[in-house]
């Protein structure tokens, strides 16, 4: 269980007797009847990673590791354990995707019609997609090394590597904002050279910013942990350096909380010392504590 | 490159101007008009492995823990790298499964109509389906500590755990016999109590003979290295205690050389310190020294 | 949770109305009406290790790597998870070991006062003496490279070193039978020289029968897994070479299933790359079918 | 031993026949009696340890580490083996930690009584408390990213969690400044409201001068590697995201090490490929280059 | 073979009946008729590291995390795979280091009497010395924490500690510029001192420019991955903190590329989780697209 | 230090006034005028490793995988630490490896001339030769995968491949016993067969007995861990599958103790989680025991 989390299970319980599609929108505040303001959903799929597998340890990591977070935010002045996150656990995964994906959607889906806010964590990129069927959100906002802008890789369509074209291609989608790539094939270069695609490359996403343009927009939120610098997270699947600094990254997901109706973080796995996990978890409580304060 | 193995490419070259399928079969001699007695393929598949991934770099660890092995085997007197083995390098997998298995088996079924043996290192088991559909043995034999025996895994039938229910279903194998096994669900047990199933539990390894049972017939040997007890093969998906002792793996191999059409060593991954290739490697060694020898 | 298990809430989610004590004794019997037959129950103390701390992280690694095990098992002819088996969850740890081992102690008290077996899982070797205090046995029977015998160690009555001591001081404990034991201070072996004290040496754990000397008793069954070779659990506290092999680890576990009111399994830590809870969790599973196929 | 250092056993062996108050007060010289300057001890304490342990190990860690660093400083134009550092070895640690602080306080009693600054490696951070208790200090300054200023932490006062908040209740002791810090409890961020507490966070660092502050007064300086980003140090027992860069704390140690009257870099462990222990023997060195400077 | 390169022998077949020295000067466009732009070598020597040994793994290392790395480059709009790139393989190591480094600048040779850009991955930094004999450069720029700057080290004056000395001395060889050095003995510091070399400090490096002092040079660079932080770099030698970052590295690289004549990346090892060998190849590849790019 | 032995210079510091030579030979009684008994030397030469290197840090591994043993040994009634062991510490190691024999072999003369038997840990196994030289054995007993046989190994006649067979040129040295060897040259295997070498192949060690071979002999008792399983030593440079187990290893080591002038252990590296350490601590330990017990 992500550590400050509520068990599922215990919210379920008490939530007798109660339509759960009616109470669970608690406004941001703490939930009061048993409903959540943000579910965290672990979907542990790993079979796409081109090079180093091992995202289907991801969300284990990440729990793990937020083991030694405070639940106190000084910023804020909230208490994590009070923002009303409750912990699904993880979707079990398997080796065909679609299928997978369509499963997930259907987690997520329940938990955006309980106007909670998912927060899921992965596995590979491609859990972004089913993130973004159930939220259906206006823009797509990602911290990513790579354009993820492919039609297809090694015929896969739903490859990591497609997963930000993908979305696009969703009815409602306007735009994706990718924050922090700096590679991808020539067809991904053209089709980012598009109306509906913003790169801001590693350079520039300390000085980049939303100004209004995410105002009144549903947003989907996704951190694809290898935007970082290797240095900052070497346990994922393709290091890519050159990358961006945490703190880059950390006011990024400030800046969009208050905007997002959904939230991941991917490609997390276990070969490295932690630090890839770690940087994982605090990211998602800084998206929950910005995006709870934003909504009292 | 597999130590001591020539790459496929300077033999190829050597070979202008005649029939390949005429003048590869060296009859066990030393190769003299650039044919192969013996093919390595790696076949780094990684997709239904259930638990630890990372057999997508199996062939690469067993080339690389294979450089210290001495060329000289003085059992049998030969030279590693005069046996005529060739390295054909990897054939690249993506997470199509039915489609790489046929690749794969067109890559296989070339070495085997050159006349040579196909040494194939994996890559999870299911790699073994293609090899035996390039070979088209009259029986397998297999080291492994689970059944394989699966009509499908999560929907998946080509899964690792299916594969040796799939070998049964080719046409013109006639049976299985697996060693070392010590684990299964209750319908592949009963699968396994059907006429054309042996299993021999590790304990009884050691003692087993194959008498007469392989005489004339071409054999399918197929090495998963979970067959082993974890403390000598710890880098493989799915650990399973109690298992066979290096010895007895080896000894199997030697008996089983002299009727093998083909030969693999699957499910090495690279989560240990080498102890899983190192054996791996060396079973191959064995595999080669021993079929050599009897081919005289 | 333990692979196979159940979620203790779930279990006590279905026992409304009803008096936990009376209705959980299911007679060995898959359990019917929400008791348990048998608890897992986490102990990650880590306070008192010599060596190589970690110990705290014995609990999630064993579940972890559990997880590759088959449900079904071919010698019993049984399923796991059709044993009554629940998992209670970790009983988290501090530095204050008097507290918190009568805090564990309670815990495992009501697991025994509802008739089921307690499965500790450690955690140093310490927490035993919880269990003992809880389960009350006759005798103490223990797998383990040291004699554990030590008065105090490092003016600590309750360190690991201590701990088969301890349990011999409490009341209703006749004897204590260590074996692969190896090593132990001069003291220690003249205390194992006494009458309450048998050691068996590794080299002897093979042919040793334990014939009627356990009948009618019951008996408390301790696995120090650094009683097995360095080579089958690298990731303990204490490394002893010259140990056991599983196969004679799983022998005694299965002779002394029938008897046994309470189990553990102790001293796994993270230090390796998976042998040591892989061989912890098939012990405990081994305890498992044992013991319930004994009691039917 | 730490290289560079001389074996306290030597220098003690040389300096017969005088008392040894009198003789070692080298004056910030090349020692000339036997004397030392500075004075390393190892404090592998390793009990309170909140999620990952291994500091125990960090004394051996930062000596092996520091081995390929070079003699000569350019920066101060001084070799380190002429400053007049001492390596006493480690001061064995149990858990028992009132009395292990006791014992270890004596042992840099010693050192100070001796007028030689001492060089503790931690261990956890509570040894910091010895340290402050020995010598004294007005003032306590410090890297972490944690406040360390809990009245307790799971019952136990002697936390690493609670150390700042010990040093500030010791006589003497007027207050301290915390550079680098980014959570704590909201008592801990209560108490460093007081007017005794400094809190500089990590992005203020760079900038933040000690101006005249610290004058006349005598400083303990204490390095929590944890105030440094993971990226730079994984091998800590609570990684904290969001850190410091290596020259941000250099330059504080530079700054301060003129009036520091102890040092101690401390949360070193073996988690990681070294990293951490080679900022640590750094950053020691860097202390030993400039206090030794500024004492000519 | 590294990721995008052609395999040396495919193009030598190609080449029959041409004279190697006439046509394999392909002036930055595609390599028509098997001439190479590039040449990868491998030199895994791996003898006088003094600290932490592996780097004999480092070619290996470099090919293999620069699998991930995307053919298309968007900044100069190239393809790696397009630009004649070459990789001979190894020039496999032994332990006397003359004759070895003899035998290297061999290969090198032939490689630049190809009209082609030797780009050698060590292997100690000792392997620079055969690729500067063989390019015979102008001047040699360097990126390393280390001065490397000793007239012999352990009485070795083929040290990978005096490779930038040995260099200067070479006929031709004007001057070293070294970015990023941080330590050396007093001795090397003094030889720095002198006109022939210029050391710009870590905290210089953002900042420093070339200007004109290259042009009409032929220059060697060669990247030792120890001039980054070891946060980018773990997996080296003699770790040393305080370093550059990887876009700085890079911005030198892209400055140089025009004007060298060669390239090597040495001290990569296999001690961490890859950070340092994908720092590594990226490096390289920046040097193939700026240099390829310049050329055209 | 190695646990349970004395520091050297505490024991010289004692023995004011004295000559060595004469006052050493405590004739296996607690050393009273400190003498010693038993010498440990480090021996850190790490230039000919052929594949994987790190036994530079095996004297240090072993110290601290040593730790955990307890001081008494039940089978002698004996206290390691009353035995008479002093550690020498390292001799440091450079890598023109003729020099260093020499050197090393001064150290190693030094400590046999004071009737002492020295304890190497190596190191390559090449620090054998150093050891030979200075305790000139009339026969050499070996523990070891290889024959190490070789006349010259890549040009280098004083490669660890060779060590056997310099040893054999020694004058005085009669014969060489090679235990647990399985691989080799040809040359090496016609080497073996002449009359001065005995080869017991692993299956054949458990069995094996000296009879009164060695008896008025004095001995040379060499431990290469590989002749260990990989399983039970991974930590080594070349793995070598099929071979012994400790408990033979250790039997052997009994056996020879009481003729033996000289003991080492070689080639453990830290490429592994302990094991080949804290098995080759054992075997130190075991030897140390049964000379002394026999010299009583
Ligand atoms: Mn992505
Ligand atoms: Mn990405
Ligand atoms: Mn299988
Ligand atoms: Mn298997
Ligand atoms: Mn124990
Ligand atoms: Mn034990
Ligand atoms: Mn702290
Ligand atoms: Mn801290
Ligand atoms: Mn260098
Ligand atoms: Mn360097
Ligand atoms: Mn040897
Ligand atoms: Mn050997």
């Amino acid at each position: 269980m992500f550590p400050g989390a509520t068990d599922e299970r215990e919210v379920t319980d008490t939530a007798t007797g109660t339509d759960r599609n009616v109470d669970t929108d608690t406004g941001g505040e703490e939930p009061a009847r048993g409903g959540a303001n943000f579910v965290v959903v672990g979907a542990p799929l790993d079979v796409s990673t081109t090079f180093q597998p091992g995202t289907r340890f991801g969300p284990r990591r990440i729990r793990t590791f937020a083991e030694t977070f405070d639940d106190y935010d000084r910023r804020t002045g909230q208490y994590f354990s009070e923002l009303g996150v409750v912990d699904h656990g993880d979707v079990r995964a398997w080796d065909a995707v679609p299928g997978y994906l369509e499963w997930l959607e259907g987690t997520l889906r329940d938990v955006v019609w309980d106007d909670a806010v998912p927060l899921v964590m992965g596995g590979e990129h491609t859990v972004s997609l089913a993130g973004a069927r159930a939220a259906e959100p206006d823009a797509f906002v990602c911290l990513d090394a790579h354009l993820d802008l492919r039609e297809e890789y090694d015929g896969n369509d739903l490859s990591h590597a497609c997963v930000t074209r993908r979305i696009l291609e969703l009815e409602g989608v306007e735009e994706a904002i990718v924050l922090g790539a700096r590679t991808g094939s020539e067809a991904e270069w053209d089709r980012a050279d598009e109306d509906d695609v913003t790169v801001v490359p590693p350079e520039e996403v300390a000085a980049f910013s939303f100004h209004d343009r995410l105002e009144g927009r549903d947003v989907y939120l996704s951190v694809d942990i290898d935007g970082a610098d290797p240095a900052y997270a070497p346990g994922t699947g393709t290091m890519e350096p050159f990358g961006l600094e945490p703190r880059e990254m950390r006011d990024v997901v400030r800046d969009v909380a208050s905007h997002a109706c959904a939230f991941d973080v991917v490609e997390v796995n276990d070969r490295d010392d932690g630090q890839a996990a770690s940087l994982a978890g605090k990211l998602l409580r800084e998206f929950v504590f910005s995006a709870a304060e934003s909504s009292v």
